[in-house]
């Protein structure tokens, strides 16, 4: 039976015994973790033999003869280069491989954007008094994170089940100038597990923006990181060129959660006139990324082909992880009617939402059973979830028995939150 | 006999021996390059244990436990901070280990102050109107570049022996509120290799500052790349706390030329204000660095005193070239007075002052003749060399019997370019 049904008498019994459940988990002392989008060490070691991929032995020289041990060459050598054109669906020309972090690819980009403009651009946008980002919600917490830092006013932007609602999309871009980006997540989106429709991605590729130096930061980060095999997603840069908007769309990706989370390489994909005018500042900025890195990258997966079959073995490690805590959810939560949740098909999250105005509230009484959960807001422009309803469930890191105990504590916490609303 | 007492007759009958010479060398076809600062590819197997340091063998975890495989640590692993500590004379709580290019930190370091200020400055760089920098000349051009991207307006300063002339500096400095910075390469600067006094670093440690949030960049790219043992430099950080000038000098180093040039580990060091600062939009730029490269400097190495003795293997390979190159210039060009030079005892360029308004001469002429030199005026701010008269040598890269033969050229180029400046 739904709590929202229950007579207060009944809803209040039951209560009492889930507080005494509460006590009884808190005395475990627990100290569980569902806050972050980490691989497990499992997954890490899939590919402990990339780290001795390049050696003197086996050599340090690019397929080209480049010595990767010297300085040179900003956008990569041609082997990543290529690996990333295929995962992204362009060419290798429009490829600048970076360091081990896409977000900080993401965060210079706009800095310079901010510094210098966009190619075409008239005015860097820090030139441009306030300007503003479009947000689809929940989001990526990092995200949002680089605009509020910058100064640039974040506008929520709901998700439906096929993608940002591009209805609002279109009508705040083609209508107000200072809009001059958007962030997407087009594949699993972190953290509701959305697939951007093909019909989603053809209307981001015919948008008619009112700013001339309007960009989509296109953070493909789950572009391979499918649970249940290998589906591609409609190509945006493709696209984009057929409407005349091949400016449009930054394309972001890396290795982070297919090699090692915090020694991977990164990638951006642009247009030409994109990518020459990232590379003029960027000449500034390094002489050049990480390329042995990038050589030990080529040499262990040798192609894209070869990085899709490898996902297999990490969705084989994060597949049971998923559906423990969708188990629980179903079990636990459905019947009483006190959530509802995403049901992602790849990508590192589960986007639960709980009974309105409880958010915080579960948070806080998991937290105080030994759960940690990524705080409640994360997932929203200065972290306020207008309803107080979204949790963001990591269910990665946590080998699966660990989990289950999360889990379980997870869902008496929504639980005791639903009733005390509903018996206030 | 020197040149410009020769009479025109005599010259010009030189003259025409030195261009028959250079018709002859030209004929040979020569591709011979002495433009970039690199290191030599024996150089760089000095390290290439450090490719198979860390391994699934040898482990993945820093000694603090922590799996450098995975997401985390903005500033760097413990024993890689301890290591460039010890380098820099600083605290390791006042290091962070960045990524394979301290130039990558030193625009970073610019940027956010262009966009956010620094700490203890009322308003960002960038919101200041017209602002400026300081630059000892000849200086890097990379450095200069910088500034000339930001927009920052260059004012040359004098180089002494001693290092920048602290007379003009605090001259600038204590009256100018607009002057917000000064590069500075304290030991071995590119390009004259000149190392900064203790007078000179202690004058920079007492400065006055107009500006409150005036900083001093100093790259101490050259930090242990003595070609004749090592010998440390006065430390700024220390005697800056000594004035109440702690958040003065922001500091920078890099392994790319102690280990892998384009694949080392970087380094900064500033206050504990100035690092705090940094970190809060760092920590928006980026989830960390890369911690494996760390690790497997940390473990290659071990600690500092280490790294300063494999710079001796460094310095064994590159004292012979840099004592070809001047033992050239003494026996070619000081006889007839075209020239002078700097005699480094570390650090990676020499410094050639030919006859003033001959130095691109001499390039084009060494360029015809296939010796590629770095462009005459890329030591100065904005390219341009107000005498037209230095250029920057680079004796790293080349073996030394390629060496030997573009000096050789190169001291042909600059006889020819004197003989025709004195006889038109």
């Amino acid at each position: 039976m739904y709590y929202c049904e229950m007579k207060k008498e009944e809803l209040s019994a039951l209560y009492s015994e889930l507080c005494a459940k509460f006590e009884e988990i808190k005395s475990k002392g627990l100290k569980l973790d569902m806050s972050r989008g980490k691989p497990g060490a499992d997954q890490l070691c899939l590919t402990d033999g990339l780290l001795t991929a390049v050696s003197a032995e086996s050599g340090v020289k690019a397929a080209n003869g480049l010595d990767c041990r010297n300085y040179g060459v900003l956008d990569g050598i041609p082997e990543a280069k290529q690996i990333f054109a295929d995962i992204l669906g362009v060419p290798t020309e429009n490829v600048i491989v970076g360091g081990s972090s896409s977000l900080n690819l993401m965060y210079d980009e706009i800095s310079r954007a901010m510094l210098f403009g966009v190619a075409g651009g008239e005015k860097p946008w820090g030139a441009q008094g306030k300007i503003k980002f479009l947000c689809p919600v929940p989001g990526y917490d990092r995200h949002f994170a680089i605009c509020e830092l910058m100064g640039i006013e974040m506008i929520n932007v709901p998700m439906t089940e096929n993608g940002p609602d591009m209805d609002v999309v279109e009508r705040y871009v083609e209508s107000d100038g200072s809009i001059k980006g958007i962030w997407c997540v087009p594949k699993y989106a972190n953290p509701d597990g959305c697939v951007y429709s093909d019909e989603t991605v053809r209307r981001f590729a015919a948008l008619k923006p009112k700013a001339k130096d309007f960009r989509i930061f296109w953070d493909n980060a789950y572009v391979v990181h499918d649970l249940y095999g290998y589906k591609p997603l409609a190509n945006l840069f493709e696209l984009a060129k057929e409407y005349g908007n091949e400016n449009l769309p930054i394309m972001f990706t890396s290795t982070s959660k297919i090699s090692h989370a915090g020694s991977g390489i990164s990638a951006m994909a642009a247009s030409s006139a994109n990518i020459a005018k990232t590379k003029k500042s960027m000449g500034i900025q390094t002489i050049g990324f990480d390329k042995i890195n990038q050589l030990r990258h080529a040499r262990y997966f040798g192609n894209a082909e070869n990085v899709i079959k490898h996902m297999e073995k990490h969705a084989d490690i994060l597949r049971p992880k998923f559906e423990a805590v969708l188990t629980a959810f179903e079990k636990e939560l459905k019947p009483i009617g006190v959530a509802t949740w995403s049901k992602p098909k790849g990508g590192y999250f589960i986007s639960l939402n709980v009974v309105k105005g409880c958010a915080k509230r579960v948070y806080e009484l998991a937290k105080e059973a030994g759960v940690t959960l990524t705080p409640a807001g994360a997932p929203y422009p200065y972290g306020i979830d207008p309803e107080d309803e979204n949790l963001r469930i990591a269910p990665s890191f946590p080998p699966v028995s660990e989990l289950s105990d999360a889990v379980a504590v997870l869902c008496l916490c929504v639980k005791m939150a639903a009733a005390e609303k509903y018996l206030a």
